[in-house]
């Protein structure tokens, strides 16, 4: 087998925005093949998290297709988390295929990963403070314009999927659900 | 078989007061058999849920037996959390005998339930902001008069149990549990 | 509050027969209360544990009912299985009302009990061989004559969710699930 | 939002075999996307389950690529067992985009699927006896040909993390792993 | 076998501190064996729990050689956080050898242990305020001096492992992980 | 800190036998320090695990002071199973001191651990056919003399806890546990 110059890009995508998308295609420059990590893939309905793993997935298939990224390039893969970070990176590890190296500007992921013997590089993220997936929820709540921030079918699919009045409900809700953490 | 016509009433029940008791009474009006659900089941010994799901069921039994609600109308069931809502509403229908109704007034339990194509009706709960298990505890903290809200029963098995202790020692506790969040 | 003498009855009803009736109608003349536990309550869809958790509850109410037992005189209650013996004994204390005596001819659950300091009596069940939800089942699977052992509305509720046939798809799976004992 | 329509195909891939990549080609005729899914994810390093889910993708997409089958038409998933069938079905609807039909063989998957009222499909399977992945680790046990079953990328990447000599081991060992069911 | 009087003492240790080298030297005098429980062993890379399982036993048996204590006296065991207290309770029966007393100042964990009937005793800890694991890592994020309140090979330990700057990335982290609350 | 040079033992100890304490004693002479690991540790009562973690953590530490082994030389450490084999070896290293070798005859944990770059040498068993744990337990089914294969200290515990008889009935019970694999 011609092994593939493998990289690794984590993130929750709660929901994916432009600046994922832009960050995505200049990884893609670095690496043959880029495996996007759809992490705490167990958690949905909850304020800073409301999108299922399946939305996710459409959300971030669907905006990769619409910036004409070759799907031979990537791998969209859910991991849910773990109770203690060594062994989040060793789940990784396990249900991957094998990488050389990860991109991450978050310092913890970094050391782990740096510990674990992978290469780290940093993201240039465009305009980090404006897009975020924080700023998009806040805007959603808001009613301020979120849209400018998203790919055009992300707008759509949580259109279809009525997300900004989920997001509403979990902000209202005094179920044992949503405003809490959700435990398995 | 004769198909009843099952209700489903969802709660926490952190204690049942007699709100919940009202509503029952009222509930059964409209169905052959109530489903009430003791919800978070997993979870007992924290601030907001001192109780087990075994002195939940205890305290429900006795309050319905006290206000004298026909036993064959009602089953009571404990049903723990799921870490997606989606999931959870399987969890429900695996747990419990088929129902046609769910009510609630949460607007996220109500969309939950109306997309899996089962009719919502709201609850008229009386006095609502009194009559809440929140309002209970706060009041057992606060030494207020907690007695009133809750049926007699209620009070003596929470006597009997140490119940209000235990909640101020939930209150006091920094061991690694009761205060923060619980895990499995 | 009175106390209320409570017995444990512990099956998983796999489905719920003849034999398991006749034995709480016995019981009942001993205890003011029996708690029936529908055990293994996160087991379904197995060739030893064909049914879910709300169809078990739903054939035992059933047959309770048709047998005009007083619904105030017992409580239905699903308890999960547990990774240690004694942590499973912690879970059905937690998860039911306070009881005193304990009904079963397992030598295992028997003594566990008793070390727990709970009294245990046997169960005279009426023709053991014939009367188990063993029988039942292999006779469902041979197309010899099940119903003769089991409660006429338990026949009514296998048949109405094509119950046989599901045991008889169990039998020739072979998805990852069904045959093989199916994990968490 | 351009809905796709999407089919589903289930299996555990232990390994993938020239029978999948032909079903797969023939399946891509009839949906414009397929969603892969490699169930019991999270399974490894026993006797009828070897490979990791990290290896089983990678030997899944690199057979696909092997086969010039367009990136854009499918989605490889991984998905993990749950306790209960219907609780199963929830998670898969939860973990994956909106799909349309399901194509399995197997009896009990099949009915499930057509509970949740997704229209179910056989799959033509080429000469099912022989290109099966029991058959292919039944060979690599016996020391007889099984790279006749399996695409050549998967020879190699079987190769390259020393596969069969790993089943063999799992043959022998007598550590708590390998040979008994792995709980979680 | 001759029955040793054992205690138990619950910490989580994060880290060990000489205030609890100096309250394990007391208790020695009265048992003939502590059993020394490493409490929600689970938990690793949070701000409230920094160090993991091994890094916390490392710690605490480095600390306990270099005060001279004999480790013929000690049992070191790590337990995990269970979802109910009562099971709690159950699950550290089953994980240790059996022991005649508690020791903890903890309201709740002393009741729990009284209602299984276990005598409880409180300790005498030196200067609770200082000598607190909440002011040791309290100190290191302020880069104030930690060092005097802890044994000094826990001082190495820490060093080591790079401790403060790990802490200090917790705090500043906007992964997944670090400061909310990882689940299971 | 003055590192010490640590090794890992691995077994289940179901129950601990003559040939542990003789291969821990000749292992004793190759490191500084043995870490001693009770593996599936959520296991008990079961027919090829009767015994609890606490039972068998008590047996190995009362053999070993019976052995006159330094306790300064040991450390006694229970670890759970994990799904897939790789993050079991993760989970070692979050639950443990760190460690340079490991001791082990079973081949899959000998290369998984060597992946790990631990190094791993043979453990020279004696008579293992005799001194082997599943031979302790066939014998106590069997009322052969099993007493011979344990160290004294061994046979009073297994005595005061009845075990042989709680063997028996494990193979009796027709309860869902004891016969049959339970899952958590």
């Amino acid at each position: 087998m011609k092994q593939r110059k493998r990289g690794l890009f984590i993130g929750r995508f709660q929901p994916p925005h432009k600046g994922h998308i832009k960050a995505i295609q200049n990884l893609l420059a670095k690496v043959e093949e880029l495996i996007i990590i759809i992490g705490s893939s167990q958690i949905s309905h909850e304020l800073d998290n409301p999108f299922t793993t399946g939305e996710r997935i459409c959300m971030m298939k669907s905006a990769l297709d619409e910036a004409e990224i070759n799907p031979y390039k990537y791998l969209i893969l859910p991991i849910p988390d773990a109770p203690m970070h060594s062994i989040w990176v060793a789940q990784i590890f396990s249900y991957t295929p094998p990488f050389e190296m990860v991109f991450s500007n978050d310092p913890l992921t970094r050391r782990l990963f740096q510990e674990a013997k992978v290469k780290v590089y940093n993201i240039d993220f465009f305009q980090r403070k404006i897009y975020s997936a924080t700023e998009v929820r806040r805007r959603m709540l808001a009613d301020e314009n979120w849209k400018i921030l998203v790919p055009k079918v992300v707008i759509d699919i949580i259109t279809q999927i009525d997300g900004v009045r989920r997001l509403n409900e979990l902000a209202m809700t005094d179920s044992p659900f949503g405003r809490r953490k959700v435990v398995h």
